[in-house]
């Protein structure tokens, strides 16, 4: 409390930084930000625990600007409390390869939590990592030791509240009680078509009420700091539910179109930047301006968060020394290192162990590597039973007070929200030290498809176990079949697609996807049994492709990921009673073949074969790796999954038929190699 | 009212048949048609109307079953009334190529009005429906001719309760007090995990009262018949805002796992079914069973329906005699005839006219053709002003008690609503005779990537208006440009994806989006300007690909799409100076290429001439018409988008450079055209 004119100037720094930075880029939303400059201040200020020296501290309070395209605010806000973006980068917002791009970045600049502007992300971002707060207190503190205690906040504008994916999460927060996270709502009744009235009516905090959270308002954001403040720090003393505070503010505080949509998503007029900057007392001709003051007060709360971070290294120091291994299991977890020797507990079959659906095998991972990768959550949107998800003695995260588990459980339901799973795995991943994965079927990643993209974009460390990856599900029939799905994710840039054929191959998914410290990984698994193979191993695997079947002087190459493999080896001895001779290379993931050298991709794929794919789904993609393709481009068809196969002709005799038209078809050709190309593709 | 034996006879007739289905099928999910079987009798018996005879009645009550697992009951009660779905299709469930697939599909089976079972979206498709009756009775009903009076009722679970684009729905039609549509919520409180209760713990009906909804209860969904007739007919009573109806019921009434997840997803036991059956009094040993009395109850009921049509058809034909332009226009549109003459309005471009964004050639062709095609809806995620989607004098469709337009408004704000969008705009599509359009960002329509795949497999007219289509929009960065998102949708059946290279080439793009009845369009447009291209027109663009610049003898063929077009009829001038001779294909949209006879394809990609592509989006998809494929496999960069097509080599000099790669590579090879192949795809 006790505001005064420092505060004052301090706001109206922020609110010009966004001016500034806006009109240099010519581009940019400097509306949210002039808005939002007075919460800022007093959250920042008077609330947040964080040392801009070392963002990574792990006990620090996390903030995620969820409206992002309002950077401007949280860039100007790295700037002035000393994280390590310059006034020059201020200056180069929006330009290519600043670490100020249009919308936040978490792997571009420090300080950024998780990659917002995507809308409805952030805040779905922030209840992952609220849980992994939790998870993380509850395993890891000990009496004496409140080792992880920090706060989540996360602001969030009319766009993000009206999004599906932040209703999924705010209802998945509301019952999990996470009463360390508290959300800021910018009610400023104005998105890019205008006034919200035209289409955004609805009570957004009886609704919130509606999901189990703690409500508050204040009416005068522009100018009520204490209310504010008074606000927040109720929200911090409810911990038995989260808390959303409606503020209402005035976008774009001090332009001449303020409280209008003129100035949401362009950079204010040359005279109207002038006259704001009038107004506040700043000089009309200058730019990019922080007075002395403002760098000293905020540079005064960054010493103190120094000093918390300090104070708590303290405490890990005395902790290491009573709970010797909790502290270096917490160390390691922080590092991405996996414990030693983990990697002999994955599963491997021999030809003739039971063929059983990809699912099971990779709940066997499960069941084996789940003791000894703690810092592994695993969970379901809904689809528990057909995921195999769930290890035998998993406990639930959930609130104690549900008798349903306990903070410290790792398996989380997510509810029938295919999106805000994705995106809180993404925040819980952004949290550190944790590993989620999470299950639905491969025909529903596709709802959680933009959160899904931001695993990618972000680097996050996060595991879709996607099942039922085909026509091979049967009776669900076209709605529930994928046919696109591996298309669209096989050309999402840093991600893993893995469509293992068997048990070792779905050990070696799993495999990759653990190690892959920065991409996130889809593996896609099939409900009906696939048999084990001979030469199927981890080590082949985690290539990307294989040569599985070997033949001398080969007529053809079949290759083929998941269920069809098994299919396109049995289809070799059908071709070889008509004399062919055809290899069979199996791809579980193209990405990682991608990466490996040129020669070994040669020796897969040589010259002079022709190259037949096959695979139940798009064949769009496939002609990076073969001649011809034999695939499904068209919906599906609801039936027992054998008949389904048959009905589109992936039977011995169905790819026998193409591969031979294949042959024939390059017969006295120089074929080439897929893997010869004319040129590098730019990465 | 008053209730008696007949109707519980006919209740477990209903229950019974799901039993018998899923037990035959052994597949399916028999709880909920167990559950919702009394719902069902009274809402279908006491409620609807319409005539089994003719499902296509145009003021047909709507039905949509959101929970579309429980598609037995559906099943079953099309059977029961009298639709074209006979005892032996309920025998045939889920079996190849039955009219009874795994969920409901639209064009597979009469009466059935949306595909459903991808959860949430048919809650979706029925606020769509609503939106629809509410604009086509405001268009076309006058003094004494009430002809669009229908309501749209829909079912829903637990699933779709949870999903994100209800939650978008629901907001959506709250805000447009939607007083026609009724939703009946089966809080079973069973989904796939189990109990609700661990992930699902909010008020729902709270929620909904936040939206604006009339909220109702009946307790005992099982028994208490006259409760629900009285809370359905409430919520018939008003007018001004949707209802919902929250009902308790028993999932699978009747089993010994009642009440349970273990009757949620699979068939009961044999035992098990023969206990329902005897407890119903029903012969254990039969199976299919309808009681002659439930016939005949069902049939009196589909007689008064076809009656009701009957009286509908006189006072149509009255109204033709007294509004004889509207009527004939009614016909007109529900024909899916668009109006004679209306492509003559589509604008036309010279070389030399001004080069704009394509997104305001597509503006464009909205100014020019909307009063021509009335049936044409419009509309925007928030993003109107930039998606261009608006036409200067259009009304938006609002509540009139708002005073922001009215119900006969062609213009639709659907709020920060990606995939309510696309789910709003399948069920306005399937309602019949209208048109619906709606834009966002292309990088977005990924949020809505569930719906979209349903406008292609239920075979809807819908148009997505995606613009900003590239790194072309610069500063907003990685976040905001796709780079995935047209492997993605070009890999999903049934859909056109239309990236036009200037002004003619978007007039050609809708208008095939236009004329193309059963197959839903993507427009993937510019934010930066085009220029108009020399031997571009409609007639060339809507082959889908053409040669815009020819080269007798040419060393290479660059095909490519949208704005890199320009870019590389730039690019045969720098080559020319190189003594290259280069062609240029433009191909706007795959889909309708590859529907071209083969002769055309090879003229326009004949063998013996390497061809490279260039897109500034993934190389995914290109393989298909193309030898080598410049393209970006990796995300993008915030800046100036000049500065970031720079960044990517995506000037003449960097398509020179691959082009000449190109040509080396394939010296002295016999080069086969991508368009010749072994064998023909399955469609």
């Amino acid at each position: 409390m006790g505001y005064g004119e420092i505060d004052q100037l301090a706001i109206n720094t922020i609110r010009l930084l966004a001016v500034d930075g806006t009109l240099k880029a010519n581009s940019g939303h400097p509306g949210a930000p002039m808005g939002m400059a007075p919460v800022s201040h007093v959250l920042f200020n008077k609330f947040m625990s964080f040392n801009p020296k070392n963002p990574d501290w792990i006990n620090r309070d996390r903030f995620v600007l969820s409206n992002g395209h309002g950077c401007m605010l949280q860039y100007s806000l790295l700037h002035l409390f000393g994280y390590a973006v310059s006034l020059d980068d201020l200056k180069n917002f929006r330009q290519v390869d600043s670490i100020t791009p249009g919308h936040p970045e978490a792997h571009d600049t420090p300080g950024i939590e998780v990659t917002t502007g995507p809308l409805g992300q952030g805040f779905t971002n922030a209840v992952g990592l609220a849980i992994a707060q939790a998870h993380t207190a509850a395993t890891f503190n000990k009496p004496g030791f409140e080792l992880i205690n920090n706060h989540t906040f996360t602001f969030f504008g009319d766009g993000c509240a009206q999004e599906g994916v932040a209703s999924e999460a705010a209802s998945i927060a509301g019952h999990l009680k996470l009463g360390n996270l508290i959300a800021i709502y910018d009610d400023n009744k104005i998105s890019i078509d205008g006034d919200t009235k035209i289409s955004f009516t609805e009570d957004v905090l009886k609704r919130f009420e509606s999901y189990g959270w703690h409500t508050l308002e204040v009416n005068d954001g522009d100018h009520d700091l204490e209310g504010i403040e008074a606000a927040i720090a109720k929200a911090k003393a409810v911990t038995d539910k989260p808390s959303v505070i409606k503020l209402t503010t005035t976008i774009g505080f001090g332009s001449k179109l303020q409280g209008t949509g003129g100035v949401h998503g362009n950079p204010l007029k040359a005279d109207d930047a002038a006259g704001v900057k009038q107004k506040f007392g700043f000089n009309p001709e200058e730019s990019f301006v922080v007075p002395k003051e403002v760098y000293d007060l905020y540079h005064k709360k960054a010493a103190e968060g120094a000093a918390k971070e300090q104070e708590w290294n303290e405490l890990f120091k005395k902790y290491s020394a009573e709970h010797k291994e909790l502290a270096s299991e917490f160390t390691r977890r922080l590092e991405k290192k996996l414990p030693d020797g983990w990697e002999k507990h994955l599963p491997t079959y021999k030809p003739g162990d039971k063929a059983v659906g990809s699912r099971i095998y990779s709940q066997n991972v499960l069941e084996a590597v789940h003791k000894v990768i703690p810092e592994l959550l695993s969970g379901s949107a809904d689809l528990t039973p057909s995921n195999n998800t769930r290890w035998k003695d998993a406990v639930d995260f959930q609130p104690p007070s549900l008798g349903l588990g306990d903070w410290s459980g790792r398996y989380i339901r997510f509810g029938v929200r295919e999106h805000g799973m994705a995106g809180v795995m993404n925040g819980i991943s952004a949290y550190g030290g944790l590993i989620p994965a999470g299950g639905t079927f491969l025909n529903f990643v596709s709802y959680a498809a933009g959160s899904v993209r931001l695993s990618a974009i972000s680097h996050q460390r996060v595991i879709y176990v996607a099942t039922h990856d085909s026509i091979g599900l049967g009776e669900d029939g076209p709605t529930h079949q994928p046919i696109e799905t591996l298309a669209h994710f096989r050309a999402l840039p840093n991600m893993q697609v893995w469509r293992p054929a068997d048990g070792n191959e779905t050990s070696a998914a799993w495999y990759m996807a653990l190690t892959s410290k920065a991409t996130p990984s889809i593996l896609a698994l099939s409900r009906q049994a696939l048999p084990n193979l001979e030469n199927s191993t981890i080590e082949n695997a985690i290539k990307g492709a294989y040569t599985l079947v070997d033949a001398p002087d080969a007529d053809i190459i079949l290759i083929s990921s998941g269920s069809e493999v098994s299919l396109c080896v049995d289809t070799v001895a059908a071709l070889k009673e008509q004399g062919i001779k055809a290899k069979v290379v199996s791809i579980p993931c193209f990405e990682i073949f991608d990466a490996q050298p040129k020669e070994y991709r040669l020796s897969v794929l040589p010259d002079g074969i022709p190259v037949l794919s096959v695979e139940v789904l798009s064949t769009m993609g496939w002609e990076k790796y073969s001649h011809e393709q034999f695939g499904l481009n068209r919906f599906g068809a609801s039936g027992p999954y054998k008949d389904v196969y048959k009905k589109f002709e992936f039977t011995t005799a169905g790819i026998s038929k193409r591969a031979i038209a294949t042959i024939d078809f390059y017969k006295g050709a120089k074929v080439r190699s897929p893997i010869n190309r004319a040129f590098q593709q730019l990465i």
